[in-house]
């Protein structure tokens, strides 16, 4: 068995789980449903409700920053995804941003059709791509496999929920250009977790999650990447907060410059403080030693499962495929699952018979996932 | 001169102001467009941080309540605008709400292609409409003015930003439907600050504002009212958060029933948190107290700067035609806006010309109506 006492010693990242307010006596490997609380945030909140909102009133939008918290939250995520400055924008959720960029690249290829996705994906993006065919109606529609001269985009999660394999994102996107489609990615599962490369991959579109690696809060703002290439489209959710001059109050609609015009409406000041803490934090941590972490961790995990024998894994054995997660499978799963949040690790199920495990590398350490292999051990032989 | 002490002495919503955390010295017109911050708002959201995030973890989705958020302020909001129960989601901005307002008025009426909007409206409602109006792309236009045979909706704001005045909800309503046409209300500058009859006025849709008269924090959720009649519709929308079984993960869409379906990311937990205390404060009102209180200040100040002289009234003297706001025009407005500002006195300033000053009956006294005249005098004589 792997010392895991001595590679706690010697990681570089041993400060960071020191950083987060995580519950005694918990193993918590859920932190790519929802990441926990650093404890920077409480005060910065705090401090934003009596000093800023509660003494500084209106006057915060300009003197305290407000105003221009999606760009300088959206400018920290760039950094972590690899995009060029001035390419993403925080707010709205995942959901309303996937929307967004879906609408985009419809836009910019008019005479195409198709949303190419991944059959299994995550559902809530094909949800919202289906409700943006219909809303064209123009014969728009989705279909899952590889791009035909039909597609105007392919849509695809990096990380997938479900099982941990990481996509190819530069394969990926270059096929999709090959045939003339755009590439919209969706990070939820990647950003703050693996290394990402926004801009030399080519990439036309992406969106991602506050609240998952990047440890923002409950439904935290999600963000928006659009390439500069791309950022003279005119936004079809086109807000106030988009506008070129929002408080002229004019009644004609003339965009920003740049990403600022995918902003609509009042951004959510509380959700972009508590999430501008937790990129903060994934920004101070080295990406490579993270991602080493990261991939030790996940290959003691997935070793040590397959040691007990009775688990399948859906998870890549190939650390070039794999993200920042562990699923394993077992026919009593649910069950599983609930006796090990009794001894105090936590998972997520997921149906019909998958056990979900976070490998979150600035929370948590190896010798929690010792104590998450014992106990799943002991949860299994009951 | 009004007796303004007396009158504090005997207003029976003369607790509500301690309720409020104002910087001392201060007088604050501006609640209508970022409510001041409720003494209770700190420890909730706190509780939230360190408890139901810090601790409970991703239990708090179905423990604390978090799933159940959008729908239980959405309750709370939809008691306070005389709505239907089960008829008002929380979440998303003002802005994204209109769009599914927008996009599930125009299903209804798929024969029909105009958007009737009120010239000279509050913009981002007009830039959201074009927008969809766009999107649609089959001859979709808006058109100022009385709705007609081509009219799929009228939209219009109920108390205009800009005067204060207040349109007449049953009326236009009955307007629209003579025609076929279906009623979206924005009642970002009503929602708290004056009577609703949702229900009663045969409204459609509606969405509104939670930072303004609701208090709920910088950018807090808006809300979105969908009528029971027309809760069939398949929203444009389309998020796992409005399927029938989010955490089914099924790969084919099915809307939740009621008003549920139009949820659509995460819900934002940190901003519901602190508009639902600010609801509350709403909702622990007499409304009809609330609105004599809001009409009698906005006498005593219309009245109070007629006497000074060299200012224009766009706010109606009719108290029926009046919402909770006085807008004064003055050839100085900027300017005067700034000295009031150095006095303590805190408005907004709207171009060209207008001083615009929230009555907010919930965090204002009398008094501060008496001292905010004294300084009005004091900032146009310089």
């Amino acid at each position: 068995m792997t010392d895991l006492d001595a590679l706690d010693r010697d990681d570089p990242l041993a400060a960071f789980p020191e950083r987060f307010d995580l519950p005694s006596g918990v193993v918590y490997l859920d932190g790519n449903s929802l990441g926990p609380l650093p404890r920077a945030t409480r005060p910065a909140v705090d401090a934003l409700l009596a000093g800023a909102w509660g003494r500084d009133l209106i006057a915060s939008w300009e003197g305290n920053g407000w105003m221009a918290a999606p760009l300088r939250v959206g400018e920290a995520i760039g950094r972590l995804i690899g995009a060029e400055t001035g390419s993403v924008i925080a707010g709205d959720s995942t959901s309303i941003n996937l929307f967004k960029a879906l609408a985009a690249a419809l836009a910019l290829r008019p005479g195409r059709t198709e949303i190419a996705v991944v059959a299994d994906d995550f559902p809530t993006d094909h949800y919202i791509a289906g409700g943006i065919a219909g809303l064209l109606g123009r014969g728009h529609r989705l279909r899952a496999g590889a791009p035909g001269p039909e597609t105007a985009v392919v849509l695809a999660g990096h990380v997938d929920f479900r099982t941990g394999r990481m996509r190819p994102m530069v394969a990926l996107t270059a096929e999709a250009h090959a045939v003339g489609a755009l590439a919209v990615w969706d990070l939820s599962h990647s950003t703050g977790a693996v290394p990402l490369a926004l801009a030399a991959a080519g990439a036309d579109f992406a969106v991602g999650c506050g609240y998952k690696f990047l440890n923002g809060g409950p439904g935290a703002p999600g963000y928006l990447y659009v390439a500069p290439r791309h950022q003279g489209v005119v936004p079809a959710l086109a807000g106030w907060m988009g506008h070129a001059a929002p408080f002229a109050f004019a009644s004609g609609y003339a965009p920003a410059q740049g990403i600022a015009r995918f902003g609509v409406g009042t951004p959510p000041i509380l959700g972009l403080a508590a999430l501008e803490v937790g990129v903060g934090l994934a920004l101070a941590a080295d990406m490579a030693a993270l991602r080493e972490k990261s991939l030790r961790m996940s290959t003691i995990f997935m070793e040590g499962a397959a040691a007990l024998g009775g688990f399948g894994c859906l998870t890549p054995a190939d650390p070039d495929a794999r993200g920042s997660q562990v699923c394993l499978t077992h026919p009593e799963a649910a069950a599983i699952m609930g006796r090990l949040a009794a001894l105090g690790v936590v998972g997520d199920f997921r149906p019909p018979d998958i056990l979900r495990f976070g490998i979150t590398p600035l929370t948590l350490r190896y010798r929690d996932i010792g104590r998450a292999l014992a106990c799943l051990a002991q949860a299994r032989g009951e």
